[in-house]
């Protein structure tokens, strides 16, 4: 799929057929990702493919139990549908300061590649800053050691859902020239 | 440009040719930036567009005098020939906490838009986490109020330089099933 195609048409997708996603595409993906840029091409990038249901429902637990309550509306019930779930987590001996630049540009990559592959995802976070509560029962539930910070979670299946047009604000009111204007 | 090719042909680009990057590409590279995801779909984007010669010298002064010490071997002093430099700040009140993501999310847009027509760039951060020098700074030379955060900054021009392959740690490495395995 051509890139300016694939961004015009990519959408948060929680809603996903019950059909598989094929190892061969989850592969392809995080193929793509690991070409993102990362700081001092320090390549931190570390994930984690989740397919079991056991697991998918605890992460809907643990998602729920720490929303804030400005974003209740989008309760985290959908994962547990989700066929596959994957984790970006960046090692931190290897990614100069930038755990979460990196890890956010690896899924950007993987959202993108997804929906050029006819698959639909939606960019989550893997934790909350100041919030202890949520980092410790990710690391617990998916054994992560604490030189690897989890930052984000996308869930991929393909899409049940089409969602309608999206308002965007008007490209004018947030560009300026040279420096910042209101 | 296929979504793959710019994925796998996209390369950190430093030395840029003496050649205008024309408003209207700059312009269809803002308008995809702003189809990425944002937390609750806040669209939080403020984008600063830098051509003044002037101002990205005082940008250079100020990324060289806070550059740490291991990154000293990638000095800013490139960004001065760059022909536009793209700020990306994030508005705190549609953010939702997420500043950082938000922003990185457009980034990863920007540089893939970019490479699919010709241009070359590469991802900058805009701020330090807990140096308050660099941020202040920035904002004085640029205008951006409190309530705003600059994260990013990506100079943008048609490359005069092709980097050679680049050594990927193997899929295999980074790659756990269910749980994190080292």
């Amino acid at each position: 799929m051509n890139l300016d195609e694939a961004v015009l048409g990519r959408r948060s997708i929680r809603k996903y057929q019950r059909k598989e996603v094929p190892d061969s595409v989850v592969r392809e993906l995080l193929d793509l990702a690991r070409r993102a840029p990362s700081s001092m091409n320090g390549q931190p990038w570390r994930f984690i493919v989740i397919r079991k249901a056991e697991i998918k429902r605890q992460i809907v637990a643990i998602k729920n139990k720490y929303c804030p309550t400005e974003k209740l509306a989008f309760k985290a019930d959908f994962l547990k549908d989700a066929p596959v779930i994957i984790v970006v987590c960046v090692d931190r001996s290897r990614s100069f300061e930038r755990e979460v630049e990196n890890a956010v540009l690896a899924g950007a990559y993987i959202l993108l590649a997804a929906h050029s592959r006819g698959l639909g995802g939606v960019y989550m976070s893997a934790y909350r800053a100041g919030e202890e509560g949520i980092d410790g029962e990710f690391r617990e539930l998916l054994g992560i050691p604490a030189g690897v910070d989890p930052v984000t979670m996308i869930p991929l299946g393909y899409p049940d859902e089409t969602p309608g047009p999206k308002d965007l604000v008007p490209l004018d009111e947030v560009v300026s020239l040279e420096t910042f204007s209101e």
